[in-house]
């Protein structure tokens, strides 16, 4: 009844966690600027509608990297979602499945990657479908190159069809610590770098082993001639990185400043897209995420040249307060708002959303 | 005493509705930035008078369609006025008679609309006058041709002289059922459609019949040859639109985002309209609504090139404090503020508001 | 002690009068935009400072009309001092004096004209000096010409040097009903116009009395001719405006909103400004009201253009707070305030604050 | 545990001191818009990132007038540290030496200037460090000629190794009076101004003697004659003034309004710098101040063309929290946020910073 929006989610959940949990899954980096932009950035444009369309045979599928996609909207990668809810990552990939909707499952899943992706198949099974959605996997490189080596056959060995390389939080400052039940499952045995070792030299960051184990252009390299499987890399902000990435080899990037989540005052990413677009020259599709709540958010990405957005924090919400039916309930919602806003804008097909549906808000 | 302004009526008209009632009056689509947005267009002009003008023969009146009309402010298409009065569409009828103001009736109005010809026209007798103010019809067009064909028969039938095509508001989300004694006493005997019916092929909103029944270009070039009357289409937004509404034959538009109840983040009318103005080249006139409130408002309007505007919520408000009177005098109230403004301005007639009138404000 | 400022006195006046009083005294029309944006146009230009210049001789100084006045800041006409203090103008006119300052007494001042002369005359008596600074006369054109020579020929009489003509309230809303002990004491036994006359033909304001007998730029003309003073017009904002007041005669020009008290949504003086410096080339001076309240405030109106400013409500504040002696400690705080400002930026006369002096904000 | 940011220790310090010295430090001049745009001009501008750097050798260390400078982060001079804890400015010179960043002493220190050095050297010994990081001294010329080369000399003698000539201050209202147990260490003996005199001919801050005793360029000059340091000179906000600077001498300038405290509406120092840095043409450096309080910040002024930046009030907050090892703790705050920032933009030392990593927000 009341739940009508992702927002409404969102003042759910906060009763959901422990107040740890949700300040960890809510809050941004510093000062919170980047979390407040995200949101703004939405609400600087405003739409220009086109009436009287006819919209028979409208679709929102789409493809990307040859595989068909029901809507141009993804579930971002979060770690644990065992922190939301006991089914994790299992409960979320039923509901994603059941929304035909694709879930890039993150490094540090506290639910094995293969069991997702048979929890997925499972889900497809039962609704009597052939297939469930694409899966894609996102990695986090790891300081040993061979431990990611063998992560990355896993994936590809379970059945995940895009690898999403994240680059923009290598280093992170955080305080929190997961409780005893919730763990990285897929690391299970890998030794991790302590984030408090000593740096050389007086200095604070610089010269530690996180730092040093952290991605490189040079990873990326490594990377292409690791894996066949279509590469993303998640994080870009810069037109500049942006034509790097295409040079290295890259068949995508996800537009992003991590929800806000890792250095604050980092431009938003609706802000840096036309840029990006522009670089990219239509060589390689661009996604965009942080901050898209609204069904109006995902066509006014799309207007501004993203092939399609993931969501972060709304499935950690959707997830707390009512488990698979709950993320299900939530992407309907997200759906059916884009589908409306397509309706009012006249757009038959994601392709349609161009940039003269978007005017400059004042 | 203290009801000196349309915000006094606003404020004061939430005692007198149940909550659901105010809240579907009242609340915009989604977020409410386009309600938002609808009063701050206003507030980013400035006024820049001209003083010392001589004001002999000032007036507000003008032209419409060959129609004569008291001031460029008319009463918007509201469905069901019995929500705010058991009198309804009558006591406003009347009042806007009183006020000599040309009011909208809706489709969906809670009094035939025969009935609220006949009030229209008892009153202006009542006042000694020879005729009321013209009498407008707004249409939804219904999935049934025939059925619409019927329902403009019956408006010219009554006296209607404009024809209101609203084309924004086919597919709209709304939780609110009517009260037992309201109904839209037009469409009585009218199967009409189910909001619920469920989509083909995975999407949620595209392919339900409700879509399928929305009006296209083709439903007003059919609309042209069903009717003499003059066609204003209500809820165009872009340049584009504004031109096919002219090759379609439309002899106005009424430049409006609906009050920000269909979709939100809609352009709000006033940054939408000098490409509109540009659009159209004075072919047929442009009115506007969507957040008026004061005489400078309209005052605004008509120098960014509207030719009248009409009021929506308003009538609402007043209805519900004070039935007939309270409309009257809320169109007083109003009609007074434009005449200041006008004086404060030097413009002795509405042609005489110019853009040279405005400037940006900061 | 902690009264220091400006606002300051503001925040304390409240509690020295009746609330219908300070209402009075306070509001803006309409939704009060004018009033916050007269306070915001000044909050828009940042200072660009000089530093290190020699102050040797400096002084706030300056001529206008040929006459010497002590400081670019006069006080702004306001009608019926005798609201805030039983003094009322006589209490005004002695600080005034005080602090070398000229005033610009209104037609509708609650103490004759020729007695507030009077107290002028006799502070700078006191005060061991030869004269009071120059007096200014507001006039407001009454419906009856031959009682308009009178008062100007009263005026010039009782020694006032220069004609303040105020064209932008004429025809202004209000509610507020005087104390019995307090009236408009320079017009007893004159016939006024009843603001309640009702208009012919169905409009509002139009055709009543009240806006037939508005000044017009005929009343300029006939002005010209019945008076040898300086004529200096209160309330235009257009460029447009500003050249027509040249073309007849006027010696100056007030760039004013009136406080923001006549039509809410006015152009704030500040951003009228440039355009109107433009317009009259140098030939005739313009100074500037409407929400001065710092040291800074005039300096960013003189480098804007202005060659004086004037402050309306802050004298009756400061009056209500403390009668005479707050009226001069409020005109000492404002002087300082200037001299702090110019020195912080390097100006050691009036003429040198320069455009260069501002930056826009952001 | 939860002081984890340069805020959390202003927020806290509060209560660490009376209110009237708490007031004292916070304040900005008048209503405080300076101070409130210290802040926003950070604000203004987003990062753009560039990812995947590799980061092997990074460094903040950098070089000022020949000196070896550990980051381009110095403590600002800010008077009587005594007012927040007992020890004053000898903690203070203890943490700045501990993580290696330089301090400019103030003229009203309150702890003789000889002490403060003699207090760096030590901590330098104890930490077994050869020496201790540059320190810097900062000048108010004092209306004596004698007295102020005097004081330089001592500076001088006490190793100090950079003059900063504080040029924004010499006429500044304030109510504060200094406790008994702080006073000027520096100047005991020397006779002061008082700020009460009065003014000749009318005029309330012109003419006095303190203003009479400003500095002026003639100052810089004579300056420049009596000392063979480096000057950098503080409190420049215009290109005309940093091109006279550059003429007369000066090594460097710090673009400052002095924290918001001195004239209400100066301009951010952030905004004014890039004309600034034209105007200089890098003959010289310039450091910023004001408002500096994240390491993103940092990074913003030095992709607008600043050397280095400076802190104020941060030093008194965390002094006041807790002491010693609160300015060392800040300290290390900030300079982990810088590193991280350079970090996340890929900058390898502080002249990779560069404007492309900025953006203007909207
Ligand atoms: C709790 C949480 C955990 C996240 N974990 C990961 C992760 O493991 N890998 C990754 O690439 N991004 C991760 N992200 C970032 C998301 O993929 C995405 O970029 C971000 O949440 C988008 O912003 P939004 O939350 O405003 O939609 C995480 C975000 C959140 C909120
Ligand atoms: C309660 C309500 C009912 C409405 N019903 C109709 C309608 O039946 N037909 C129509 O064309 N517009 C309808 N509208 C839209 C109005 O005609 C108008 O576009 C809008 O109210 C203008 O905005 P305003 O309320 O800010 O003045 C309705 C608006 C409201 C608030
Ligand atoms: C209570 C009040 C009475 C006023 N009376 C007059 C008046 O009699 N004649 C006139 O020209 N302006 C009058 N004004 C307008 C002032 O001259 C001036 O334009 C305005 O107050 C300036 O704005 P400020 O109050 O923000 O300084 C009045 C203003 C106030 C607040
Ligand atoms: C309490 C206090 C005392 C100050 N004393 C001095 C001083 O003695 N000499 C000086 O040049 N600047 C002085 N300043 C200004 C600082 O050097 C610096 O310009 C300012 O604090 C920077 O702004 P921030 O506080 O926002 O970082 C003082 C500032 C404060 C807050």
């Amino acid at each position: 009844g009341d739940l009508q929006s992702l927002s409404d989610y969102e003042r759910r959940a906060e009763r959901h966690m422990p107040p740890e949990t949700w300040h960890h899954i809510q809050a941004g980096a510093g000062a919170g600027t980047s979390l407040a932009a995200n949101r703004m950035q939405f609400d600087r444009y405003r739409l220009v509608p086109r009436m009287l369309t006819d919209m028979q045979g409208a679709t929102t599928g789409m493809e990307l990297f040859g595989l068909r996609h029901a809507a141009p909207i993804l579930l971002a990668p979060v770690a644990y979602h065992r922190l939301a809810h006991p089914q994790g990552e299992l409960a979320t990939a039923s509901a994603a499945t059941a929304l035909d909707t694709t879930m890039v499952v993150s490094t540090l899943s506290s639910i094995p990657l293969e069991d997702i992706a048979q929890a997925a198949r499972a889900a497809a099974v039962e609704l009597g479908r052939t297939a469930p959605p694409p899966l894609w996997f996102q990695l986090y490189v790891q300081p040993d190159r061979a431990y990611t080596a063998e992560l990355i056959h896993r994936a590809e060995a379970a059945g995940y069809q895009v690898l999403v390389f994240t680059v923009d939080a290598s280093v992170k400052r955080s305080d929190f610590t997961l409780p005893p039940d919730v763990d990285a499952a897929n690391l299970r045995g890998m030794p991790r770098l302590s984030q408090n070792a000593s740096a050389a030299g007086g200095q604070i960051v610089f010269g530690t082993p996180l730092l040093d184990a952290a991605p490189t252009w040079e990873s990326l390299a490594w990377l292409r001639t690791a894996t066949k499987l279509p590469i993303v890399v998640k994080g870009l902000l810069s037109p500049h990185d942006a034509k790097r990435a295409v040079e290295h080899g890259a068949d995508g990037i996800i537009v992003s400043n991590h929800g806000g989540r890792v250095l604050d005052g980092l431009i938003p990413p609706l802000d840096a897209l036309p840029a990006m677009v522009e670089a990219v020259e239509d060589r390689i599709p661009l996604l965009l995420d942080s901050g898209v709540r609204h069904g109006t958010d995902v066509l006014k990405a799309l207007a501004l040249g993203a092939r399609a957005v993931l969501i972060g924090r709304p499935q950690v919400h959707a997830l707390a307060v009512a488990g698979m039916q709950g993320v299900a309930h939530m992407l309907h919602i997200l759906r059916a708002e884009l589908e409306l806003a397509m309706v009012q804008t006249g757009c038959a097909r994601p392709a349609a959303i161009q940039r003269h549906h978007l005017a400059d808000g004042s």
